[in-house]
């Protein structure tokens, strides 16, 4: 379905690095939802590039819900929430010469549309389309908060310093949500900012792993065969700019242990059923068990550098050499997390509206 | 949607354990594409538990396509593929206790399905039902082949042993598409087996971490952002019983690295585009850039394993015990490759045929 | 989606006319829908040709339920049905000439498959795959009837033959779930018998028009803007081999009326709203308003007759005339109906099944 | 999918008739497709209320569009169409009765959304929001004409007057395009007009019925079982405000001939294959047979009258009697005309685009 995404809860997205507006439209939002601005304009600014470890550039988001909202609550019909872009086209003035960034989708999209494509800023495939995202997840996030699901990402690696592991869970979530750079450790926390300094200095980027976790989703949710809750996560999270990889629970490195570590023993404690580990990350056959569920993401070193780099000219189709201009974020990785958590969030509205109904997330009326 | 996935080319399963039947319905299939039993029968044979390493219950896969075939061509027509089950409900016996197993779907379709699913052998849970999506892979792999386009998967490692990586990827390729045993240095493939043999006499489990190559597909395929090929790949590998890791290119290792060694710089070589280094696993920006197409999935131990384990009496809801019974692997991981094959034929072939149209793979008419 | 439909609960069929079977998989059935198989049998029967109104040959549909249900009911995972064909290919023989029959698909299908296509009996186009859909459309039928939801069909007019208006419609309703040829009027439908018998003599077919009411499905259901009631009814109806009309409350004459003869207005009955006429047949907005869902369908005559026509040669694309022979209903309309109906519960569960989660048709564990 | 509908094409809505903007995203466009604003001005001019046989309040639609264009052409990303509402909400105030408009979707939508939806001048149930599918069905439009596919629509009957049936096909549909009042016949569109007046003066308002044809469509184009040519043109139809009725060809009349006369003998003309009648309305089996495809929409009486009606409260559920106040149109059937015309196109092109591949459409590059 390439720019919509969903089932009970559909999300469309559009826009351009250099057009007028992105945006997105949600699709199937129960009425009632109050919408929690402050919450919207939080994040927005946590995704934005913002000073010292970010690109210098930043661009207010004023965004602006156009549709599906009345007297400040959803009414159940489309949603679109507008954001105008600051920069955009200054002319129409064509390049001789198009090299394509590596890592970019530069030459795929030329591939794809022919030369047809924006390239300016990326087009379509600019980080910038996330910031829609960004807005609807933050509408999901009031939605889920209400019904006591919440949502957690640190940045558990980025080049080789760590983060130190989840630990009170509803403690880590609620400091999480109130930072600007997502460590759980504040030791990790500087030489990541330390690390993020000196690869801007040396030109370069640095790329990373995210954790994240997701509390109080009932046992019982998910559509496999198909449709497994690790399908439909792993689904939204590739198509973030700069994902590759997904992995859920002990993941990668577990999966090489013995059965007998990996499995999660199950136990009855009080009313509540738990397993006593976690290694499947909360499920079980493509379903929840009812334990968190937790999962780390993998986000690539932005492509774009300011060191010299081989490629070709799309124009010409010879080899060429690359030398980036303009300001660009040594790091990404604290800004993919905000827009993990928003996927997270309407994937997880999504999944258990489709189950319990439509009405699940109605608001209360007055 | 389910148990449906797919746009342009889409499969639908169904069927149980014990039931009667498991099988596939493939919905848009080219006309005119030649069915080869012998590949079919091929890759059921792989797919199935055959003698040392694998359990000893071996079920012959009499498999039948029942529509959308005439004169051994498809007819572009849905084609049903069924796969009689010989292990069938004895009795109607209801048991007073009900053990989930640990790290199965037990506990959670219980939860799903409220004590309705049928969970004789993991009902439709268990890795029975791939045995319909191996079938149906291999129509697609036939299709692909046509036109230049390969699947290859080893296992990159099993336990702490490591195969070698891709070398001469054409003649590897070709090399696993033969083998029994899916590594590709002959020595790891020794160690692999010894390890299964030990896990299995401990009454444990292994899993490891599976590596594809897909080559042939050509540069602008894909739908992003949603649809980005990571994405569709990622969904339909995690609805893989088992798998509970996705990573593309140079995946969790290779983000922690720099930019300017991540990035995969384009060249120019005779007519071609090609990149120097494959980190982004031939993707860019959701998008295939003509590279081969590199993956790996993580795929756990077997849960069925011979020590007791802690778990709950679903019937009761209280502390149990598990001592599992019968048959079972002690890896799967050979076998999860027939199906990962499999599944990534069937969203090859997907992607091409929405993008160039439903003939693409039409069959030449004698 | 092609051989798929549905949103919260999913239809897909496959097979042809001539091969070894047809079937349908349901996904997204409530777990516990106990399987009424006389109910099964007794609409595969009235869609069966029956004698002296329909062809004589008369294939008994012993269908297998071979996933999805467990103990005789709905376990919450794909149900697959399957129906043998008795009449199979009996050879590969291939005719010199191909003459496609008029009104049949013999000359588009040729078109899309390009001569792949299996055309024995109509092939996937033929009348008979609707046996698949009778058979998933009881169970749909069995799960309303415990919501105190009904849906009955009448044969409103057949060549200029008027069947009178629904009446007292609980009672119209429950007396044509019992009739074998569906008319409300006794003279009516001795006249309409009569017509078919003589258009038999004649070697020639006839058409007519179908009234279908819904009763019990309550305000505020269906998905506008795209998927309105209306949308979703119509889409499945057009998809019914003769289908060439569909039109809801008072349709086409109605609509060339004045604004203030085809308003419905409201009324407080009791605690309930009606609208004191229903022009609009339940439907306002795309929306369910808890009248009776009404509407017409038109069915085109058998277009298999006895009399030469002129057609062309498939093959040589040449100029033909066409004299079928076989045994050929010379109506449809009545076996039609029973697949109206099928279609009709089947939409009405997935549109419910949506708005109110997948368990609202739960049922009861012993 | 509610909002959003197509395949390969995809269309999704958002907006209500006094917020800020409404709008549509187009989604799967081929690169390189010419922006034709002529053409879009036009086609929305056409759809406004303009003067004597409509109502006065006259908006300009200054649509925008703000995504998936650069310079001038379709990018093959997706196409954001805004249009901005003149008329919003003037304050907050509520009113102590809410009573609900016979034949709108105001009672149907408080029971679907609970009261939070925005019912101002109907919300999202107005036919405001056609005005988007209007600007995006140009584009397709532009798109189709460029491969001989067009697309005419007149007022078959309205009232009783009937206009002359379609003739020389090109030549009414060239008509068509340019007339402001979409009758073939100067005396029926006369007596049409004189109509409306009349229906105008007593207060009241009229409906009818549309015919509409598509030229230059190839066979072998339709998806069935489910995606029929028919099932996807009348989803699609039935989602227009005011839709009550499709049929295809010789329609509900049509039907009740006999097969000698319905079917449509095929015959070989020069190279192309014709059928000497066309009573199927170039479908067969669901696909297209090379001729013109025929339907008819019937379309109700504005259900915005100046009578005083019966209705109820929507807010104390008591009985009360409506009196509309503000401009209303006694006929929106030549604006309807304009709708149809634009989902035809959308429809035709998301069919074709889905056969032949993503690029069929693609512009050529200067």
């Amino acid at each position: 379905m390439k720019n919509t995404f969903g089932s009970s809860l559909q999300v469309t997205i559009f826009g351009e690095s250099h057009g007028p507006y992105i945006g997105a439209v949600l699709d199937g939002l129960a009425p009632g939802i109050e919408i929690d601005d402050e919450l919207i304009k939080h994040e927005l600014k946590l995704r934005r590039p913002s000073g010292d470890i970010s690109t210098k550039r930043v661009e207010e988001d004023n965004y602006q819900i156009v549709s599906g909202v009345y007297k400040g609550k959803t009414t159940g019909t489309p949603l679109c929430i507008l954001i105008p872009n600051t920069k955009q086209h200054s002319d129409d003035y064509e390049a001789a010469e198009r090299i394509a960034r590596p890592g970019h989708a530069d030459y795929t999209a030329f591939c794809k549309y022919h030369g047809f494509e924006d390239y300016h800023g990326g087009g379509h495939f600019s980080g910038r389309i996330t910031a829609a995202l960004v807005a609807a997840g933050a509408i999901a996030m009031s939605a889920l908060s209400e019904k006591g699901i919440y949502v957690g990402t640190h940045i558990k690696k980025l080049a080789d310093i760590e983060d130190r592991d989840f630990n009170e869970l509803e403690k880590d979530v609620k400091a999480l949500s109130q930072k600007e750079f997502p460590a759980l450790d504040s030791k990790a926390e500087e030489k990541m900012k330390e690390e993020i300094l000196k690869v801007r200095e040396d030109g370069d980027s640095v790329g990373g792993i995210l954790e994240t976790v997701i509390t109080g989703v009932p046992a019982g949710v998910g559509e496999p065969f198909f449709d497994s809750v690790e399908s439909i996560i792993s689904h939204m999270l590739f198509s973030v700019p700069g994902v590759k990889g997904v992995e859920f629970g002990a993941g990668f490195e577990g999966v090489c242990k013995r059965g007998s570590e990996f499995n999660d023993p199950f136990r009855v404690e009080g009313e509540k059923v738990v397993t006593t580990s976690n290694n499947n990350g909360g499920i079980n056959g493509g379903i929840t068990n009812g334990m968190p569920i937790l999962f780390r993401t993998a986000v690539k070193p932005t492509p774009s550098i300011y060191k010299e780099q081989d490629s070709i000219d799309i124009n010409s189709n010879k080899n060429a050499t690359l030398k980036v201009k303009g300001r660009h974020d040594p790091a990404i990785i604290h800004r993919a997390k905000v827009v993990v958590d928003a996927v997270t969030c309407l994937l997880i509205y999504d999944l258990i509206s489709g189950r319990f109904g439509t009405d699940f997330f109605l608001g209360g009326k007055e």
